[in-house]
Parts: structure tokens; sequence; C-alpha cells
């Protein structure tokens, strides 16, 4: 007969205590397959506790299958199968890959934490939870996002980037990397998609995880290669003509115009416009997109909120030309969309009230400054003649060249040793070039201003050795 | 020579107007391709505006390639292709399927608007907003998502589902939709995906979209049939054994172990666990997961706070076995974490301060009794001999057998007619069953409780003439 206490139960009800108790038996094989159990209220009298505890115990026991029951005659232990043991269990060495931690990096584009308007955002916030109509807040809602969200980008769209679309071509995803997971399921796994050399690395890496057929084309003056695009047999091209990352060519008219010729030689040729930091030329106007020009429905166009607002920030968009936004709600519109409607409405009224606009004002002159900051402090440094700036006005980051015969590597360890992180162009190419490009890439955006100098120092310190004309 | 008024600029600066005016003139083929433009000073002086603006005009144009220049020459009108306009743009017909609106969808799992805890959700994001240390809030994050939070993930886990993880074994993701993606591309696209048939039908189709093989597996009355699962050659299982959807089967113990010996055989198969609501059971102790028993690193758990908080909230996690945890960091640590750091921080404060064990208790209440108020409503019905209730305690929803010689889908017709959204068992399937089940799936979670009965009237009214014994 089954005999447990019921003293020490951990804070667990008396049912609770008893269908573990009966369990571990079971699973520890005290208890054999096939045997028979006490009756319910058998074993209520013998452990003196009540018959429904004992019925809730069996009925738990029962449900999960350790036990069975055959009617009118009782309660029977289930036959298990002992666990068997793996033979090998891999090894795991460690858990998750540890980063390095720089005084300064060059190398990562973030933003300036200190620059976030959280005061504006936590009354806007406060403001959606308190007033919004609560089914349009709660309520799940279309793949492509919240409407009001995709009104005000519109609405941003036609104002600062001339760009005229409707909101419903307009896609919200957590993210440019969520966007480029769907654009791969929208166009096909079976195309080939043309990418930049050198480019944004995560952005192959996204293609290769998605087992897509990747080219990477080489770059001229004007941006990726015509000649190169025309034999790559692609159907995608990939592209940042507003600012091409890292080089910073600005894509001129008569290219992009070529590019969308080479697109309408074919149904499924399509171009993805990543205008990832278009916000942020430093002077003059921004570069209008590629999508207004294009009047054949052939460029996907894709902006985030991160380079904007804060990397944390997770929101994204695309524009799809209007027939491509009728085969994403055929094909994908079974998809929630990945950004909660918290955030897509708060962002709304951030947009909608002004918010953003002065926002991207403002961090335009900090970055002005930090650049003209930047500019004249190598300018003075003891460097200064080995330096050449290049591209300081486009965006977030500028390509500095270094006169040197050392390799990129060897400057780049030599930084290290500085506690400096700093990438060198060469790094960027899918096809390493044999030669060394010397040309340091700078981001300098994230780096707080109080360290900005103390890190150009350091970097100055470590290439000074290897110095030449 | 070039003439333009600058009396109705529409608020653009005098640079901007003089830049839009030439581009247009050019664009137009009103200025030939390499037809010189006057110099800078002598526009100046006949337009009677500064220098300055001139400069700031031809340099945003020279940028964006609608002119070149030839040193001490001048500049030029760059040539342009004019920009081909497609023969057939592809005709769209409507933007975006509009969705049908009934008095009450039996067919949508989802979760009571008027439920959620605004004021305390309201009152710890602004916790986080204006306490938690900047850096952490801003600066972006390792893929798996903020530490804080799968912290809080992994302590509730222990308390409530009795499965001992490391935080580091666990995945944030903005949805299950997002996790499966990232599974796809974890366990590799080449994998054979068995799924459960009758199953969820958005799992087959992100599966599909992401181009992998799936297999449909028959249930008997204990889950998945050991025999067509031995045949399939699967080597990924995606199962819901706490509760299937949609039959609402607790898969017994014995079964879990076979299937867990059936992973054993092969290196690389794997269980998938959709744990999706088993909060939600409405008597007895939560079904313990199939995670807790399994030694050999076998099993990926997921379970997501949509079913828990409100659909629109886009976060959900998954526990990976330890060396697949390893090999996500290698192969797509690449990623960001799709869910914003805002909301992260929120839901770990709410989970660590007790709000969602709190949250929970008072839905399962809630469910339990409507729940009850429907199945007496059922049992007190002019239809009540017709109907039998199945699975009512163990989940969200429920099924409810008719009496009839009618089809499904007569009968779901019917119901459309009285505006009520209903779905039969046998739409589920993938391999569709040729007989009817006459098995209706009552999800009635989501619909709100005044509205309820009036909605089981119309459901009624709508069955009743096909009801016969």
């Amino acid at each position: 007969m089954l005999t447990y206490t019921f003293d020490n139960r951990h804070g667990m009800s008396m049912y609770e205590h008893l269908y573990r108790c009966i369990k571990n038996d079971i699973t520890s094989g005290k208890l054999f397959a096939s045997e028979k159990l006490p009756s319910k209220r058998t074993l209520a009298k013998n452990l003196g506790i009540s018959l429904i505890t004992v019925e809730n115990a069996y009925a738990q026991l029962l449900l999960e299958g350790y036990i069975f029951s055959r009617p009118k005659i009782g309660y029977f232990v289930a036959p298990l199968i002992k666990q068997p043991c793996p033979s090998i269990l891999p090894e795991v060495t460690d858990k998750q890959p540890k980063e390095e931690s720089f005084f300064a990096s060059f190398s990562q584009s973030s933003v300036p934490e200190e620059t976030f308007p959280y005061n504006i955002w936590a009354r806007l916030l406060r403001h959606t939870l308190t007033t919004a109509n609560e089914h349009d807040l709660l309520s799940d809602t279309s793949a492509g996002g919240v409407l009001a969200l995709r009104q005000a980008i519109a609405g941003y769209l036609y104002e600062f980037r001339v760009v005229n679309v409707d909101p419903s071509q307009i896609i919200i995803g957590a993210g440019t990397q969520i966007l480029y997971n769907l654009i791969v399921q929208l166009l096909g796994r079976d195309k080939v998609y043309a990418l930049e050399d050198p480019g944004y690395p995560r952005l192959a890496q996204i293609y290769l995880a998605n087992s897509v057929s990747c080219r990477w084309l080489p770059m001229d003056p004007a941006g990726i290669s015509m000649d190169s695009l025309k034999k790559s047999q692609a159907d995608i091209l990939h592209i940042t003509p507003s600012h091409q990352f890292p080089t910073g060519i600005v894509m001129p008219i008569s290219r992009r115009q070529e590019i969308l010729r080479w697109a309408l030689e074919k149904a499924d040729r399509y171009i993805i416009e990543d205008d990832y930091d278009c916000e942020f030329r430093l002077s003059g106007r921004p570069i209008p997109p590629l999508q207004g020009i294009d009047t054949a429905e052939k460029v996907l166009y894709i902006n985030t909120f991160s380079q904007t607002l804060a990397p944390t920030f997770r929101i994204s968009y695309m524009v799809l030309p209007r027939h491509l936004t009728q085969l994403f709600y055929q094909k994908l519109g079974f998809y929630s969309c990945t950004v909660s409607n918290f955030e897509q409405f708060t962002l709304a009224k951030f947009i909608m009230d002004g918010h953003l606009e002065r926002h991207i004002n403002r961090m335009r002159t900090h970055y002005r400054n930090k650049c003209d900051l930047i500019s004249s402090y190598i300018a003075k440094s003891f460097l200064a003649s080995y330096f050449k700036i290049a591209g300081e006005n486009s965006g977030l980051h500028f390509l500095l060249h270094f006169k040197t015969c050392a390799s990129d590597k060897e400057l780049s360890l030599a930084a290290k040793r500085k506690n400096i992180d700093v990438r060198f162009l060469s790094q960027y190419y899918h096809k390493k070039p044999s030669d060394n490009s010397h040309m340091l890439l700078i981001n300098y955006a994230g780096i707080p201003a109080e360290k900005l100098l103390a890190a150009f120092d350091l970097l100055f310190e470590a290439l000074a050795p290897y110095a030449e004309n």
C-alpha cells in the first residue's frame, strides 16, 4: 500500500503533493507497469486525507498518462519506457560569445544614447496607453502594420523624401533584417540576389541564412558596375544609392536610370533600395531616392527608425510597388506584424506631432558639430599630412586615408593594442582585394562626445609608428 | 540664359528652389545633354541672387549627377536616358484584402481586450523609461534578447512549468512566427518537417513560405501516430503535446517517451514543442512540458506572451538545447533581437514583480467562468440533446459535436448567414477527410462577455434546421 507523508509539502496543495509522490514512484520504478493502484476510497482512508484529494491526483495522473483505468476494475500503472540516455551529448564549450570591450569603436554604426528624447517618448507612450481606443490598440492587426503609423510614414516620405506613396504600400517590420526575410519569401528563394562589393556584411549573412544565391558586384565611381550587373544573371539588385555603404558613393541620376532600365528588361527583376541613413546628409539637401523616379513598379524602398531614433527601437518599413503589395497580402498576409501596437501608435504620434522632424534636425546639427570637430582635430594633429578625409558630408561615417606602407591588418592590430576598434575598407569586400586600402572607416556617430577626441588621440598614437610618405 | 522667378517658393530656400527649377528643365528636356550652363557668377548676377545660392544649387545638381563639370571650362548638363515607360504594368485590383466583419467569431483565437492590466503596464513602462540605466536601454543587444527578461522567464519557467533552463538558452523574438523562421535557418532548410494533421494552419504556411519540405502526420488518441512518424523520413517534428490544436489531445507520458526515443535515433532529429496555451488549463495542474523530461537535448521549447497578455504584444521566446544555443550564436548571432528593449525591460519587471502570475490567475478564473457559462447555456438550450462538448477544460477552445446529417460546409454557411464565423474540425486538416466531422471548434476566449450568449443564440438559430438524431 502506498504510504506518503504530507508534512513537508513546500507550499503545494494536498492533491499536487500526492500526484508528485505517485508520479515519482512510477518514474523511479518503485511502482511497476500494470501494478494495480489502491482504490481512491481506500487510499484516502489509509492516508487520512479527503477523497477529493485522491480523485484530483488520480485525474491528473490519468490525463498525463502515468496511470490508466479499467472501468469497474480500477487504476493501473501505465507501462513506461525507461528514458534512454544519449550515448554522446554534444559538448558545449561556451554558452554565448563574449563581445570584446574597447575604449571606443569606430566600426559600429550606432546612435549616441544621450540624444534620445526620452521625455517626449514617455509622454506619447502614456498618451497611447491612456487615450487610444482599446480595440485598436490590442486587437490583432494586418500583416502590414497599424494604419495610423503607415499614414504618418507616408506623410513623412511625401514631405521629406519627395516620395508619393499610398499607406497601403507600406509594410512595418521589427527591423530591416525582418524585412529582408519577408522580401526573400515574397520575391522567391529561386532568385539570384546581387549585392554591392564592398557592402554591409550582415546583409549577405541574412541572404545566405535564407539560402538564396548571391552575387557580389564590383563598384565603379558611379556605383554598382553595369557591366558586371548585366553579366551576373541577377534578378534582384540590393543597393544603397543615396549613400553607398561603406564607400560613400552617391549614385548619379544617369546610373540610376541605367539600373531602372536593366530592371525593366525582365518582368521579375527588382531593385531593393536601402535608404539607411538618408536623413543624415550633413550638407545640402538629402539625395532623392530612386523610388521617386521609378514609374515601372520596380523599386522596393527600405528605411529604418533604428538609425534616426535608437537601434533598440526595432521599427523599420518598406514601401512596396503596388502590384507587390497585392502579392504580399496573398502570399504572406498570414504573418502578424512584428512591432507591438503600443510602439506603432506612439511612433505615429511622434511623427504626426512633428517630433521626428525636430529630432532629425537636432541630430543633424549634433552630427555636423561632431564631424566638424573631428575634421579640424585631424587637420591639426601631428599626423595631419598623412591623412586625407573623404565623404565627410554624406552621412554618419567617412573614410580616412592614411599614408603608410603597413598592411591594414597590421594597423588594425596596432589600434586594438591601444584599445580602439577600427576597420578598413578592405575588410568590407566579399572578394578580398589583394592590395591594402589604407582607408579607415570612421563611424563616429555613436561615440560619446566626451570620448571622441581621446579616441582619436589613441588612434593617432597607434598609427604614428606606421606613417610613411 | 536660364530665367526663373523666386516669388513662389512654397517655403523652400532660395537654393533649393533654384536646384528644382534647373533639375526640372533637365528632366523635361528643356535643357539638352552637354549644353553648357552659365557660370555661377553670371547666373547669380542675372537672377539677382547671391553667389552662394547658385553655388549650393550647382553643388547639389553635381552630387546627384544632373550636371557635370569640366575644370576651368564650366558646368554642363549630363546626358540622361529618357526614363522608359513599361509596356505592361501589372494591374492591381485591390490594395489590401478586406476582412469580413461578423457579430462574433469562434474561429479566431484571441484575448479579451478589457482584461489587459493597462495601468500596471503603463506604470512599469514609465519606470523603465525613467529609471533604467540608459546604456542598457538603448545600446544594441544580443540576438537572444535582453538578459533581464531572459532571467525573468527562466525563473518563471522554473516556478510554473517545472522546467530548469539557463537564461542563455532563451531566445526572445517578436512573435512565434519569427522564431519559426529562425528555427528553419538554425536547423536547416534541407530538413523534412513533420506537422500534426489536423493542426494550426498558419504553421504550415510559415514552413512553406520558408521553402522547407513538410509532412502532415495523422493523429491517434495519444497524439501524432508513431507509425506514420517513423515512415515519414521527417527530421524535425513540430508538436503541441500539452494541448493539441485543434483536437485538444493531451499527449500521455508513454507517447512522449516514444517520441523522444525516435528523436534519439539520429543526431539531427529534433522536436519543436509548441506550448502555446499551457497557462490556461482550466482544471487541475498544467501539463508538464516534454522539455522537462528531455535529457538528450532534443527539444526546442516555444511559448508566447501573445496568448497570456495580448496578441499585439509580439513577445515570444524559445528555449534551445545547450548545444543549439551555441550553434544559434555562431550561425545567427548577427541578427538583432526583434523586440524593442523598452518592452523587454518592462515585461521583465512585470514578471519579476509577480504581475504575470497574478494576471494569469485572474485570466484563468475569467476563462473558467466564461467556459462554465457556455457549458450550462448549451446544456439548457433547446438543442442540448444534439450537442456534446469535448475538451472544455484543456485550454481556450473546445470542440462541440452536433448531431446532424448536413455537411460541415452547409452548417458553416448557415452560421455565416446569421453573422457568426465558425469553423469545423474538418477544416483544419491538410489531407481533407472525406467524412464530415460535425465538430465545431469553439474559440470563446476573445468574445466579449456581453456578446457571448447572443453569439450562441445566433449559432443555435443557424444550426437548428439541421439538427437530426
